[in-house]
């Protein structure tokens, strides 16, 4: 069902001296940036291999984000699979029992249909589906 | 510095039922089992494209990832890249002031040489440096 790891999503409070370990020590180039609004994140994207690290810093302490870091702080926040038909995928994750934070796809970073796998029978993970358009 | 993500690294308290959610479910193939006394785990390697998912079972709870799940539970514990030369790699972290785990690799998971930098540092992400071998 998973072709790849998409990304891995990463909580921040310092966006930018994150984006300076990644990009000037760990040497991955930046190549997007975005506000999701819905998600109540601003977003940046770092690429390594075919996949990504996604920084996410709380636009507020009141979002989900917001939520982690104030109980975890910074670090790894879910991972992000790659599918070929997202609707297909979520499907398959119902029938065999997942519970889903998503009912149906939703659009994500970069024009994206994702959704998202409850941790609760993710094996504690939060889990991404997403299907690049 | 970094290729590719190599494997993240997932903390489990149910071995077999996390294996058959990541094979069944995700449809991973298994594709090595290995119990690490160094490290005090089991561990069990994924494929998912060009990288791995490592389900990490502690061998007691007087280990990392024993200490882990009962503060945590269950979840994504660290992530490891793929490095040409993890010596080179360590050094190369050192001089940019990040804190070491590990100051000399180490023999990690199917023989590679492998070191982990310290969250702190790091984003708050364990995160580890893996050179095939």
């Amino acid at each position: 069902m998973f072709g790849r790891i998409d990304h891995i999503g990463v909580a921040v409070a310092d966006l930018e001296s994150a984006i300076e370990l990644h990009t000037e020590t760990y040497g991955m180039p930046l190549v997007h940036r975005e506000t999701i609004a819905e998600q109540g994140v601003e977003a940046v994207l770092l690429d390594v291999g075919e996949s990504h690290v996604e920084l996410l810093k709380p636009l507020s302490d009141d979002t989900p984000v917001g939520k982690f870091l104030a109980a975890r702080g910074p670090g790894l926040h879910h991972v992000a699979y790659a599918v070929a038909d997202v609707h297909a995928a979520l499907e398959r994750a119902r029938e065999a029992g997942l519970r889903l934070i998503d009912e149906t796809p939703r659009t994500g970073i970069r024009g994206t249909q994702v959704a998202f796998l409850h941790p609760k029978t993710a094996g504690g993970v939060l889990t991404e589906l997403v299907e690049a358009h």
